[in-house]
């Protein structure tokens, strides 16, 4: 059976290239950069501030600036509580959208517990939100504003540096997670105007356990975790040398080969966003068409639910993400298809198709052809089979033309 | 030059067997374990349950008992921090030992700031905790206590069975970071007594980036940080799934062999505790002689300044350590030296020696043909040579003659 994967949003293999510049950091390079008084732990300090560089330079950040973390929830969480705390002197007001990722979503809601007060800012039925909308939240406690830079579930890219002009007249400070973009598609911090940004490595074909956070020099920050002064005092903790030396390749990999990933990436989405609509009835894309992910489809079909969707396509090879493509902690509805206005009833049901560099256009056409045979399947397994779904035609304008 | 890497204790390389078992997990089975409904992620939650099982193995815990997080630092953090604010009803009181590492020491404090009141139960000289200390600081709003099983800086081991008993009758949580210890001696948490326990892989030729805490089934903690419902709602963020997979396989090859690693390296310590106080005056040995780590020897040696000594061992091949394992964030003197009543002058002066199981008998030589030479030449340094240190014989009683 052929297999395809489509789920690189949700994590991406490590590159061949990047395996291998790993591996001499697990068994001959093996130091602790802490330890940097000898050769061992000083080679392993090297390889940490070389890669430090790789990654500043994929979002033209100063090496500085970058502060490595296990993952990009953490980051997200360091930059939301950490730069709440630090700068809770000027005010308790914070603005974040409905749609952002968990590790924002509720260490926000922990910072309502101690205290700080937190606007969720609506977005419109595209996944948008609305620039406007920042800059009436804006009040004269407000410290911080997290808007995600593009969301992992319905693939839209947020306008971010409108944003980041609004926050840098205002004095607030602007961080955004950035999990689903860097390494992606281009992300250069100043062109954004933000003041933090959350990255992680294996998004983009680096290793998992490695995440960092950019914060623009001179911007302070709590740790919120307590220990060494490694990342200057900012985030304790041994580093994950060859983690970090991974993710470092896969910044130098992704910034040289950004643009001809993009080019391969774009064809393979728009195939299947003209095709969809026209093999499937109840068809409905999530997130604005246009302002999207280059690799990223996302939509949901009446009537077929969407884990049911993710195993009938998993037992034809196909693997695609159902939902969000972490792990929702309540198993309620999907926070973001409910804040886009997707009846509560089919908010387990979207799909998320994402694609990667290893990828190709028959992929494309196998999940054309196997898609259609397993929703029919899901639809038969509906009461209202036989009264309602198989009766309608295709293309009726029941949802789903919408290129 | 002979190269002799006598700091296991700050970290170990990863043992080849675990990179190989690690291998398929960054290009083949990549998934998110998070994305399980597919097969790429179904297997990658499979690979981390069968790592869960054997960190679980290790230590006599059961595989829901073990947490992985991506360091002991945060692994000592969740613990306290978590710990305390799931308990706080009961009161707001712990108890830590003076020479708890960094990451315990600072989110104690931290709960400080939180309106929590700490106990730091001194050590005597040998660095050893007393019970009947233990026993007599607990009161009615004691809800935690935290004491490290070893010293990554002396080597001694800790009474942790016996302040186990002593918690478990007086209904106490107690916490021991085993970082020092788990992989490397028998830690059983039924015998230890113990309610939470956090190791890391790295300690046991597991690869950098992974973590776990053990917490007792039943036993309620705060997640610290916020986001996805990985490892049972207590600790979002995507699994390093490579760095899982390698903890489990560095943990079941440090469960099969562990007794022949002790048996190795036990006679490497006791030649060098023997041989040391022979070739060199002024010195002075850190921790309790013979319960302590079986692969650590620590001292220090007076007018001989330790990060000097650690630069000039480094010359000759020589990779040992200088006070703690992990770069102290203040620079100040070491406060486990400090604690057990080093001169506050010679505080940054202490050396570890750490073996691992590739070290052999003739580096331990080498070790002790070195180093009389390169404290011969720290001492030429001092402007007290000609006068006071270089008249005074070898073993005339002052310090070094324990053994």
């Amino acid at each position: 059976m052929r297999r395809v994967y489509f789920d690189y949003v949700t994590t991406t293999p490590a590159d061949p290239r990047v395996v291998e510049a790993m591996l001499p950091f697990f068994t001959e390079t093996f130091g602790n950069p802490a330890a940097h008084l000898h050769e061992y732990g000083l080679k392993a300090k090297n390889a940490v501030e070389e890669a430090r560089v790789k990654v500043a330079e994929l979002i033209s950040a100063k090496p500085q600036e970058i502060i490595f973390t296990f993952s990009g929830t953490e980051a997200n969480n360091m930059a939301i509580k950490g730069l709440a705390l630090a700068h809770q002197g000027k005010g308790k007001h914070i603005i974040i959208s409905e749609i952002e990722h968990f590790s924002v979503l509720y260490t926000a809601r922990d910072l309502e517990r101690m205290g700080f007060k937190v606007t969720y800012l609506k977005v419109d039925k595209d996944g948008l939100v609305d620039p406007d909308d920042v800059a009436k939240a804006i009040n004269r406690d407000t410290i911080l504003i997290s808007i995600m830079h593009a969301n992992n579930e319905i693939g839209v890219i947020e306008p971010i540096a409108k944003i980041g002009s609004i926050t840098k007249a205002r004095g607030v400070l602007f961080h955004t997670d950035a999990v689903a973009t860097a390494g992606i598609i281009p992300v250069y911090v100043a062109e954004l105007g933000v003041d933090a940004l959350s990255m992680v490595g294996h998004a983009f074909y680096g290793p998992k356990g490695v995440g960092a956070l950019y914060l623009r020099e001179g911007v302070d920050i709590v740790p919120i975790l307590k220990g060494g002064a490694q990342e200057g005092g900012r985030r304790p903790g041994t580093d994950n040398v060859p983690g970090i030396v991974g993710m470092g390749k896969a910044a130098e990999l992704a910034r040289l080969e950004m643009n001809s990933r993009i080019e391969h990436l774009i064809p393979l989405r728009d195939k299947l966003i003209h095709e969809l609509p026209n093999r499937l009835k109840y068809f409905h894309f999530t997130g604005h068409i246009l302002k999207r992910l280059p690799g990223h489809v996302s939509f949901w079909i009446s009537f077929a639910e969407g884990e049911t969707l993710v195993l009938f396509l998993n037992y034809n090879g196909i693997a695609v993400a159902s939902g969000s493509a972490c792990s929702s902690p309540d198993l309620k509805a999907s926070h973001v298809l409910t804040a886009i206005g997707v009846p509560p009833d089919v908010c387990h049901g979207s799909i998320t198709v994402s694609f990667g560099k290893d990828n190709t256009m028959e992929d494309v056409d196998y999940f054309l052809d196997v898609l259609p045979k397993v929703v029919e399947k899901c639809w038969q397994m509906s009461p209202l089979y036989d009264d309602e779904i198989k009766s309608r035609p295709i293309n009726d304008g029941q949802g789903g033309i919408r290129v």
